[in-house]
């Protein structure tokens, strides 16, 4: 709730012409930005991406014409329905989202045929007359990941070990999940272990990395934790059961998907704004969608 | 926990010899039953399951040598290594479990390699002998489903709907959420939509069943709530969120994959208990790994 409120906040006084107090927007408007169509922006977007264009990506163009002038762009965990009714609201025709607009990892549609909810996106897209753009396997390819560099920031680890390993101050494992609970902005943190585990070196895995590459971090690495956004509940949570049955001191926290990836999306507008000088662009936090009992 | 103390006493007694206060273990105790192997067993078993053997199942032997008599059953949700330790203590050889032994849905080993977690629980299970069978395709493979059996004996559902649909007095989606919580015994469980919606027809789909179906169910089914274990959080709770944002009254409530299932293999003792007379069975529930914070 706070995210979502920090990001609207941020683009509305952007456009309202308070820049220089945002580090958020792009301070130096030009009239060339304008002249920008969204493909020349992803053309610009992906000279600093290693390797880009992929040959097999699922970022790719999911909704609207990228030949259109671009008139602001919105990054985002997640194009939901909300986020793309604020990226109209401030003018932007132009959406990065994380992760899929159409509920499956390749956007795949003939399945969805005549749903209700897939035709209602789809006709506010067309309305807003607005492209979305997955920024995916090509933001976790930037080196650093941006994923991570944005994650790093937000807890402060900048300094505290590289790739995926971190070294922190001791805590024990129920207060470390506590620390990140709040850092990340969720309003629930699951974690399996003993709550008194002190845990010191953290393996930091955000999004859903998939269970064979959790569990080979738990494995190979000597990290007393691993903090992940999101597992499947019969692979990575039952590999630390048992661990910790076995008498081994390891731990896990997952902290959700949404809030584990999001502050690597609000990252993303600091590392586009030199590169789109002028351009109006905004992180709006998709949020999480749950509620809990 | 409460369902772990049940089944631990449970099967306690049963060995006691008070069996006839215990309708989870078979009172009909008889020399032939002695003689039976763990693969007599299987045999026996899957007599009653349409069209077994399977050519493609990942319900196969995970551990242990089935030509063994059998001295007990131990049903599950998972083998934990918890589990396989109860199960040594009840004198029980034979855990039949409804989801993976080592981390993964087909049980692949290759990968886990010298892992110390894998090592310390195929150790265990080789000291104490037992054999660790799935079944989960079988199970669901029952008419009806037997995990399905088990959870409308868990809910009180038997005679509020058929198939996957139910219908139940009208509560809001926060009243139902707090109301499922309880009879499956979660420690906290998520909801998606609006807490005050009204919800009367109910789609309920235990364990993780695959964003695709949850959604089509969502999608094609007139009802006002799908009810599951366990989701992608990039496929089911963002379609909901995008219903609910389109104005659409729907809601998703995510029970947890471990307690939306584990009331099934509790029913498996019902099952198997007059098709096994004589033999000892009792239900030991993985319970949920889960803290919170």
């Amino acid at each position: 709730m706070h995210q979502r409120r920090t990001g609207r906040r941020t683009f509305l006084q952007g456009v309202a012409g308070a820049a220089a107090a945002l580090p958020l927007v792009s301070a130096n408007a030009t009239a060339a930005a304008s002249d920008l169509t969204i493909n020349d922006a992803i053309r610009i977007i992906l000279k600093d991406v290693p390797n880009a264009p992929f040959r097999n990506t699922v970022d790719t163009i999911k909704s609207g014409d990228p030949t259109r002038k671009l008139t602001g762009i919105v990054t985002t965990f997640l194009a939901t329905y909300e986020v793309i009714k604020k990226a109209g609201e401030l003018g932007a025709n132009f959406i990065i989202t994380h992760e899929p607009t159409f509920y499956n990892h390749r956007d795949e549609i003939a399945w969805l045929g005549s749903d209700a909810v897939y035709g209602a996106k789809k006709r506010l897209l067309e309305q807003k007359g607005i492209v979305v753009w997955r920024f995916h396997d090509y933001w976790h390819a930037v080196r650093p990941d941006g994923i991570m560099t944005g994650v790093l920031k937000k807890l402060g680890w900048e300094q505290a070990g590289k790739d995926n390993v971190f070294t922190v101050p001791q805590a024990s494992l129920r207060e470390l999940a506590l620390s990140l609970k709040q850092k990340f902005g969720s309003a629930s943190v699951r974690f399996v272990g003993n709550p008194n585990q002190p845990c010191r070196k953290i393996g930091l895995s955000p999004g859903a990395y998939g269970g064979q590459p959790q569990i080979t971090m738990l494995s190979r690495q000597s990290i007393d934790v691993l903090v992940c956004g999101e597992i499947a509940e019969w692979e990575t949570s039952e590999y630390v059961r048992d661990a910790v049955a076995a008498g081994m001191a390891k731990g896990l926290i997952v902290i959700g998907h949404v809030p584990s990836e999001e502050p690597g999306m609000e990252y993303l507008v600091e590392w586009l704004t030199p590169r789109l000088p002028g351009v109006k662009i905004a992180h709006v936090p998709a949020g999480s969608p749950f509620n809990y009992v």
